[in-house]
């Protein structure tokens, strides 16, 4: 039995897409006499589908893709994940399926049972849970089948469901089990899920072979690293992160097992993988091609264009430095050099007239008022004026430079430097972008060194600096981690030694700045909590607030 | 059996206030001698509490409130709505609890069953189903709890569910139903809500007392209503809607039934009630007191005025003219008179100069270049930047006054007319917003009448006019009805008449601008389908793209 796991890149709602993608993979699956290929999760119509899947259009359009696909499965199974209306009129009308075609017909159906709807997930908004727990026949085997979180109610302290479908399915003795996932990555998901599909292996003591999705989807980036474990859990192999193809396994052999070593690939390196590839999918899926964001000669905007740079190629990037009368000489000298490091094109723009134009209008209304917010903001703003009168004549696509510590605190003008279509390291705590620039710069200095050494500063009014307002950002991202990823209370982070005052302050600021959040670009997800579809906050509420 | 509706105005988060009112409501009812009184779902907390019920924290806080509460319940029963833990491991961490509070203690709690995770519902993300369905004996009375979405599964052609609450119940025998909801404004919703009470009240054969939040929380408006059912499913009386205040009933008047009539109040009146609360709202929860708005002279910012300076009263309204060169003298003409109307501050900003000195900027990149929508947004950019500088200098909130045909089509500028803390029309379709100022004008004239007459403009460049671009507003906010409150695919909005080519561009446009919409500020919702949380979509998607 020769098994082919298909690790492809799908499109929402591209359906004629997500077909001739896989018409292609069954073709080189006969060819190399493969008797099944697996696709991932929800494959025709890409993941997630959100309410696309409540137009009834879309559903019908799901079903021609699978009928599509099971005239292509001749000499060959195909397991493909799609969305298909519930028969029965009670309950949610659609289930989550995983078909099983041959003979160029469907020949099993299993419904996914456990619905993950915490985080970004939502799908028991849609689908309700299966409750048929049969197998499929296969050429003399029995073949479990599941989806995804199918898998993952076992061995939890806390479990959230209170059915384990494989349970049901031991009853009939499958021989190995074939599950198609779509799980997004994160820079510690990856381990958590070899974890969950050994203790599989070994709880069922068999193969299990492991099909997830790579590519992104605006915020989400499916990072592939599908897994084909032995029985007893140990770790056959670990198909290639944020890459596309096919692999073939043998299953005599996989039952057998052997000697295999997973690379270890240090957080950061998975970090800067994956932003690359959510911009590159973000671009191409939405028919795009060209970039520009605004370099300060900070450090956010400076990974950021590193990043754009390799996503898209140098051609396809272009950067405005725009200082203002509060720009220090440093900032243009290391964001020209960084511009010439990337060999990206630049322009030097002066924002100073525009600001002295809107002072000159706004002075019969504040004259004799104090310098604040409002001339900070002004100075932002006309910075994401010129950056988007760009966008909006070249076609350049705005990306937003901001980071999660400056999103958490509200440290960030919106429609300034919160603008953009895409918030590109927004879930990169500031010191983490520390880490990336640092990454980066591992084989040679591709970021000018003085903007990683240089304390950070948002340059609105003269020598300010980061640290006037905010701690330290080693406390402060401490804090917020703990808060934000952890979901830990005050009373929880202050017991943990952090000061009271500065603890609760700290939740006030996150809490009070939800509303600038609701109004940025989608953020490409990196870890466990993400602002933004994971994150559902109350705008009013007074809680911590 | 005397029983006390209380339909009042929490405020998410805000335990201490919501204990306050609550506690106050209980003194008056004792000394109405009432034997119960009832607050809505998840009082204690607000509704919806969204993502702080992950914080242990927060759940912590919502026991101590209903401890507080029972501590008031000596002499009343006192019905009331929380979260509380699941006890059990298996399943979601916490229910969507009614407690029962007499002699000083929980007597009796009863866990929703049926979850809505539709539409701006997320309440499986949260809590587990209930599965007990004991009912409360008080006073030789046995009385069936439920909670909001409980009693909807019944009637229904299409069941989302596989149960129902209240024939578990039956066996039992319970005299009457105390039903405790969250059920926000639709401007459909009422009639549906009093036909489902109504519908159990006949079904059950006994008196349903259903109680309702009223008041909004952010994007949605509770607007009370709570209805008292007759047994066989005749109205006994309808609370006043959008109005807080407890009302008592006795049981035996209730059971004996009486004639009732339901005041019949038009959709656009009770649309402007809704919009009203719902600034009043926003404003008061957030702490905040002023409000700033741009007003072009159109149809939108002039309803939008109204609404505010209703809301907030005249003195805490301020708004800004900002007309450019391609505007036209009526326009300024009618924004004067209408600021003149409304007696609120008015000042005249011409943004010409501001709008030249881009240009100069720009001029060494985009000479050569036709004008195109790059020189539109500055002009729509620079009045967004004044308003945020108006804003941040003297705190007064922008509001958003986008309506709903033109965020569905993308016609708007991000950062520009776009911008604001609240959409006040976002959920009114254009036509809808010519009603709404027609109601305005009802009994004189507020809204110049050539703001209503004249031909919808942006002005944005010469002689321009929305149906340049777009269809008449008639044919197009059918469309769009259709797509987005109906959910019905091209096909099936063809097969209504409408040209094929026309339905599938509008169809386009909705889909390719979800970028647009994702960074717009929350829409207060009056319709069944509103952009914002109600509504989620895939921004990288190729359906009907």
């Amino acid at each position: 039995m020769k098994i082919a796991l298909a690790q492809i890149n799908c499109h929402i709602g591209n359906f004629e897409g997500n077909v001739a993608q896989m018409q292609e993979a069954i073709r080189d699956a006969k060819s190399k006499n493969a008797d099944i290929i697996c696709f991932p999760e929800l494959a025709v119509c890409g993941y997630p589908p959100r309410d696309f899947l409540e137009f009834d259009n879309f559903i019908k359009k799901s079903k021609e893709a699978v009928e599509e696909l099971a005239k292509a499965a001749v000499g060959i199974a195909v397991v493909v994940g799609a969305p298909r209306r519930n028969p029965v009129i009670e309950g949610k009308d659609l289930y989550n399926a995983a078909f099983f075609l041959f003979d160029g017909a469907v020949q099993h159906i299993y419904d996914k049972t456990l619905l993950p709807t915490y985080d970004i997930f939502d799908e028991y908004r849609y689908f309700e849970p299966g409750s048929n727990f049969d197998v499929v026949h296969y050429k003399g085997y029995k073949i479990a089948l599941t989806i995804c979180e199918d898998i993952w109610n076992i061995g939890n302290e806390n479990p959230l469901y209170t059915i384990c479908p494989m349970d049901e399915m031991m009853v009939y003795q499958p021989d190995f089990m074939l599950n198609i996932s779509a799980s997004p990555f994160a820079y510690d998901h990856a381990e958590q899920r070899k974890k969950i599909v050994a203790t599989n292996a070994e709880r069922y003591n068999m193969p299990v072979f492991y099909c997830n999705h790579v590519g992104a989807q605006t915020e989400l980036i499916f990072d592939g690293g599908s897994v084909v474990m032995s029985p007893g859990g140990k770790l056959y192999e670990e198909l290639p992160y944020f890459e596309k193809g096919i692999w073939y396994y043998d299953l005599e052999e996989v039952k057998a097992g052997r000697a295999y070593r997973a690379a270890i690939v240090p957080k950061i390196e998975r970090i800067h993988e994956a932003l690359i590839v959510g911009i590159r999918d973000y671009f191409r899926k939405s028919g795009l091609k060209t970039a520009i964001l605004g370099l300060s000669g900070g450090i956010d905007s400076a990974v950021v264009a590193v990043l754009v740079q390799r996503a898209l190629g140098k051609e396809n990037v272009r950067v405005l430095l725009m200082p203002s009368q509060f720009s220090t000489d440093h900032s243009i000298d290391d964001a020209r050099q960084l511009s010439e490091n990337l060999n990206i094109q630049y322009d030097i723009i002066e924002i100073e007239p525009i600001y002295q134009r809107y002072e000159k209008t706004l002075e019969p209304y504040f004259s004799g008022l104090p310098f604040n917010i409002a001339e900070e903001n002004i100075q932002a703003r006309a910075r994401g004026m010129l950056l988007m009168a760009f966008s909006n004549k070249f076609g350049n696509i705005l990306l937003n430079t901001s980071n999660k510590s400056e999103m958490a605190v509200g440290y960030g003008t919106l429609y300034g430097d919160l603008a953009g279509g895409l918030s590109v390291i927004a879930d990169l705590y500031k010191t983490e972008v520390y880490d990336l620039a640092k990454y980066i710069n591992k084989d040679g200095e591709v970021i000018p060194t003085n903007i990683i050494t240089k304390p950070p500063s948002a340059e609105l009014r003269h020598n300010q600096k980061d640290s006037d307002s905010l701690p330290d950002y080693d406390i402060l991202d401490e804090i917020l981690y703990l808060y934000i990823n952890e979901q830990l209370g005050p009373k929880e982070i202050i017991s943990k030694g952090f000061d009271g005052q500065l603890v609760n302050r700290i939740l006030k600021m996150v809490n009070r700045n939800e509303f600038k959040r609701y109004q940025t670009a989608p953020v490409l997800r990196v870890s466990n909590k993400a602002f933004g579809m994971g994150r559902r906050m109350p705008i009013v509420g007074k809680y911590l607030g």
